[in-house]
C-alpha cells in the first residue's frame, strides 16, 4: 500500500527536456510504497485574474486534483535567463489562488534541475523564495544541479549518469523522511 | 522628430491591471521627442524549444518588431508569489533566443511595479538578475514601488496619485538620460 | 522546567538598535517553558581562515557554547544597502566551520527585522539563502518586517507598537511548534 | 599618464586567498594607462552607527581616500555560505554612509570571484543587489567564476590558468570601456 503520494512538475515543455527526464527517472526509482505521478503543463494557459473562478481550464483542474492528492512535490526546475521557467512558475501561481492555499500550504518539496552553466542554481534560489510565500518547505539538502554541458543525459533527455542517479535516489529518500517529519503538527 | 523609442511591457494580462495602468500613464506623460508603444502579450504562448524557428506565432513576431525598433524598455513588473509574472519573463525568454540577442543586448531599461505588500520589490530584484544574463541595463534609481494596498489607483487600474505620477516623470527623464549615456560605445 | 532553549542574535552592534530591541522584547515575552538568551557580537572579529583552530577568540567561543545549547534561533536581521549586516553574517560564518556543522545543522530559526524602507525584507531573503547551505530551517510564516520609518519604537530602540508586539508573540509560538516538528527525525 | 584609476577590493582576509590572488593578477596585467591599487581591509572594524563621525579608524580613512580617487572598482567576491563575505560587505557599508554617497555613486565596477562549487556566483548576485542601492554599475559581462575545486591556482593563491588569465584581461578591457561610457553624463 502506498503511504506517500508525490507529484512531479517539470518547468520545461520541450519533449526531450532533461528536466522532464529527471522526473521520468524518479518514476523509475521510487520504491513501492511511494506513488508518483507527473503533471502535464502543455495545455495550461497563463494565469489571468480575469478568468472567472468557474472558468478554469480542464488542464488546470486536472493538476489541481493531482495537487490535492499529493503529500509532497518534486519540482524539476529549468533555468531560463538566470531565473524561473514561466511554465513552472505559472502553475504555482494558479495553485496559490485556491482557497486557503490548500493545494500547497505546509507541503514538503524537493527541487532539482538540469541546464545552464550552473545546473539551474540561479533559478532554484528564486524558486525557494517563491516557496516562502506559498508555504512550501523545500529540502535544504541534497541540492541537485546538473549542468547543460554535462554528458549525463542521452539524446532523449534521459539521465544516464550513475552518480547523478544515486543523487536522485538520495533525494527521494530525503523527501520521504522530510514528509514524515512535516506530517507531525 | 522622435529621437528615443521606448517599448513598454507589462507582465499582467488582466484588463484592469495596475501594472498596465502604469504604462498607460507613461504614454500620457512622455514628451514629444519620445515615441512610446506598449507590447500586447495576450496571444503570446509559452516559449518552447520545440517550436521551429519559422513557426513563431504572429503575436511574438509583432513584439520582436517592436523590440527591434526600441532604444529602451520600461518593464511594469507585477509580483506573484514573491517572484516574476510568467508572462513578462516569457516574452524576455522568447526575445533572448534571437540571433546575437540583438533585440535586448546593451539596451537600457526602467523597472516599475504595482502590487504586493512591498510594491513588487521581491519580483523586481529577480528581474534585475535576469537583466544580467540578457544584457539589459536597468536604471539603479529611481526605483518605483507601489503597494497593492495603496489608494493610488482608480478602479480601472489608472494611477491617480500625484506624487507617484511625479515619480513616473522622473523615471522617464532618467531613462532618457541613461539611454543617451549608454549610446556612447 | 525549560523545554526549549532559544538563542537570539542581532546583526546590529549599535546600542539603541531596533533590531536588538526586537530581541529584548522577545526576552520579555517568552513563556516560562522557554529559555531565551542573546548572543553578544561586540567582540567577535571577522572570520579569517588564517586564525588557527585553537586560537578562536573568547567572544566566539562563548557564542559557540550558547549555540551548542540552543534548540532554535531567532535572528534579528538588519538591512544595510539591500543585504545582510556583516556582523550577523560573520557569526554564522564562524559557526558554520565547526565540525559537522553541529552548531547549526537541522535547527529551526525565526527571522525578524527592523529598518529600511521595507522592513529589511531584501536582507531577509539573502539570509534565507544562507540558511539553505548552513542547513537551518527558517519559519515560512509569520514573516516580520518593521520599517525604519515606523513609529513602532521609542528612542531607546524598544518596540512599543501593540500590533507588532502581538506579531512577536505569534513568532515565538510558531517557532516553538516548528521546533517540536523538526525534533522528530 | 594614467587616465583611469581602479581600486581593487578583496573580501577575503586570508593571506593565501585566491580572491586576493585575482587582484594581484589584475595588478600584473593592467596596461600603463591604468593605475591600479588594492585596499587593505585587515584593520577595518565592523561598521557601527555609534562610532562618531570624527572617530573613524585610520584604516577606513585610508580606504576612503583610495575610493575618492578611484574612477572604477574591481571587487574580488568570495562566497561564504551562499552569500557575501562580511569584510567586503562591511567596507561598502562604511563607504555608503559618506555624504552624498560620493565615494561610490555612479561608478563602474567589475565583479569576479574564486571559491565555492559555483565560483561564488550566489554571492555575486547578492553583491549586484547591493550595487543597486549604493548606485554602483556592475558590468553585465564578462562574469568571472572560478570554482574552489579548480586547479587554476598555485598554493600561494596565485592564478596560473591561462584561460582564466585571458578572462581577467577581458574584464580589465571591458571595465575601461564601461568607465568611458559611464563618464558621459
Amino acid at each position: 500500500m502506498s503511504n506517500l503520494n508525490i507529484l512531479g512538475i517539470s518547468g520545461s515543455l520541450r519533449k526531450q527536456s532533461r528536466n522532464s527526464g529527471l522526473l521520468r527517472k524518479v518514476a523509475e526509482l521510487v520504491p513501492e510504497n511511494i506513488s508518483f505521478s507527473i503533471a502535464d503543463l502543455q495545455q495550461v494557459p497563463f494565469y489571468n485574474a480575469d478568468i472567472p473562478a468557474d472558468g478554469k481550464p480542464e488542464a488546470v483542474l486536472k493538476i489541481f486534483d493531482q495537487m490535492a492528492k499529493a503529500d509532497a512535490f518534486i519540482f524539476a526546475c529549468p533555468e531560463y535567463n538566470y531565473s524561473l521557467a514561466p511554465a513552472l512558475k505559472n502553475i504555482i501561481d494558479w495553485a496559490s489562488r485556491q482557497p486557503d492555499n490548500a493545494l500547497l500550504a505546509g507541503k514538503p518539496v524537493a527541487i532539482m534541475g538540469a541546464g545552464g552553466g550552473m545546473g539551474t542554481a540561479r533559478s532554484q534560489y528564486h524558486l525557494r523564495q517563491v516557496c516562502v510565500f506559498v508555504d512550501l518547505y523545500p529540502l535544504n539538502k541534497p541540492e541537485f544541479f546538473s549542468s547543460a554541458f554535462s554528458e549525463s543525459y542521452n539524446e532523449d533527455g534521459d539521465l544516464v549518469d550513475e552518480h547523478k542517479i544515486e543523487q536522485i535516489k538520495e533525494i527521494i529518500n530525503a523527501l520521504a523522511r522530510w514528509s514524515k517529519t512535516l506530517a507531525v503538527k
